[in-house]
């Protein structure tokens, strides 16, 4: 069983008849499963969490992208978050016995599809990027669906795929392979902010923390308590007890009391094995837990 | 979704064709699947992990034991295991939002139906115990199969359900509700196995430990450490890391380093979450985890 996640964002947050429909064309699909679905007005922008075997998950994602094609024409979309296509960002994220590899090499089959097929331009992004300044998804985005077609005549913005031109209603399109992004904050026993602020700093990478964390201190009002919020972009080289364990450390410097964490949203199983394995000093792995084995016949007896 | 764990025993490990019968019937159930089987043939004896909706496992069990009946004759059965009965015990465990009530609630249902349908008395064990001398497994099945004929005689030993008479060839069987039962060895670096005896000691319920672990320091003999080597047998009430902690704290009074540790066979998510949720300070659960996610849905899926 191999198994790739992905969470699609689409540009459309208000008519749930459409995000039905592009859900639908997931759906269609065996050995593909929708976990999650959310659209915000505000945002006017959707986010579908689906897990599936790649293959099949890719032709879903296809199918997803060429719906929202149909459905969506970006000249009549407003809304606060940025955006430059129908389908806006496709990530692709190793899950189960998936390499981050094996994920560019999907992400650049759906892209090549979705270029060609469909006519929009698209660009890899993260680990799928075919030079640097295309890595950070922002850097892409810069300009939106409106300023893309000045944008896209610089040879720097050169399309990896699909035609030279922005598609007129559709926009352009983002794929690429990423790591899982965990969201995971960690309260202290301070009003103080600047302490949160401090540990931030030190645990961060922009300011020579650890390479895969970004943190800022965030004062909870009137809770009496004061919070460093982090984003681990890649769980399997930056671990999450390393993280909290560095964080207990430098909360200590200033006798304030690490209070509790929560991790933000869905984790996958690796993260907690890497971290009772540390604890506890042994090496786990998901082919021992019930719950892991059980999934494993359920997705091979999932053919249709 | 409710799932119970069961790893029932038969007696039988030397014909795989008899085994690969007993199996059969699991296999017949909708929600029910087999996530292991293995046969001793010195013990002559099998051990089947199941996992599955509440009744349609009862019902799988049921017909596992009938079939069980029909193909063992405990007349002519040798092995170096003690067993009394063709289908020797049957335990279930809560596995996913299921409560140990209910696994004793079923516990009776399946001992109610062996013992009226197939004529085979029954003794409720463990969590299922209609008295404190039968919660032991092994205070049941002392005389074993041949001395039975015996001891059912006794009103102390009355069976729960079915006849008051021994089935003339697939004997009595046990069924009952027990915890999860977690093998957890901890490798200290040190050749003297008193300091692991005496670890084990201040760890167990049965020397003044915790309530529900077992204990034993054991010499790995050739690789130069010592073992404490565990069973949890509640590991809800007695967790993996309480145990794991108190190991390391009485390894410092004798200035031994704890090397490391290892779960044996397979263990349930729960455990790690509770883990994880200690040593990071939050409170995690099941359904924030990707993989069981999707076990949620592929096990609605799976209606046949």
């Amino acid at each position: 069983m191999k198994l790739i996640e992905s969470v699609p964002n689409f540009s459309e947050g208000r008519r749930k008849e459409v995000v039905e429909k592009i859900v639908a064309e997931a759906k269609k699909y065996d050995r593909v499963w929708v976990l999650d679905w959310s659209m915000d007005a505000d945002h006017n922008r959707s986010v579908i969490t689906l897990v599936g075997e790649p293959e099949n998950l890719i032709n879903a994602l296809f199918d997803m992208t060429k719906k929202a094609a149909e459905l969506i024409d970006l000249r009549n979309h407003t809304g606060q978050h940025p955006r430059m296509g129908a389908a806006d960002v496709i990530p692709l994220v190793p899950l189960y016995n998936t390499t981050m590899e094996e994920c560019v090499e999907y992400s650049k089959i759906l892209g090549r599809r979705i270029g060609e097929e469909l006519g929009i331009p698209v660009y890899l992004y993260e680990k799928s990027a075919t030079r640097p300044e295309r890595q950070n998804l922002a850097d892409i985005r810069r300009g939106e669906f409106e300023g893309f077609f000045e944008k896209i005549k610089d040879p720097l913005w050169k399309p990896d795929f699909g035609p030279d031109r922005v598609h007129p209603t559709a926009g352009v399109t983002a794929v690429g392979a990423r790591e899982f992004l965990i969201a995971f904050n960690v309260n202290l026993g301070t009003r103080d902010v600047k302490i949160a602020e401090k540990i931030a700093r030190a645990i961060r990478f922009s300011s020579g923390g650890l390479r895969y964390v970004k943190a800022i201190g965030v004062d909870l009002k009137g809770k009496g308590v004061v919070q460093v919020s982090i984003n681990i972009t890649d769980h399997k080289r930056t671990p999450l007890y390393r993280v909290f364990e560095l964080i207990k450390m430098e909360a200590e410097r200033y006798g304030v009391p690490v209070l509790g964490s929560d991790i933000v949203g869905l984790f996958p199983l690796e993260s907690l094995l890497k971290t009772v394995s540390y604890y506890l000093r042994t090496d786990l792995n998901a082919k021992k837990v019930i719950e892991s084995s059980l999934l494993e016949i359920l997705v091979r007896e999932s053919e249709k």
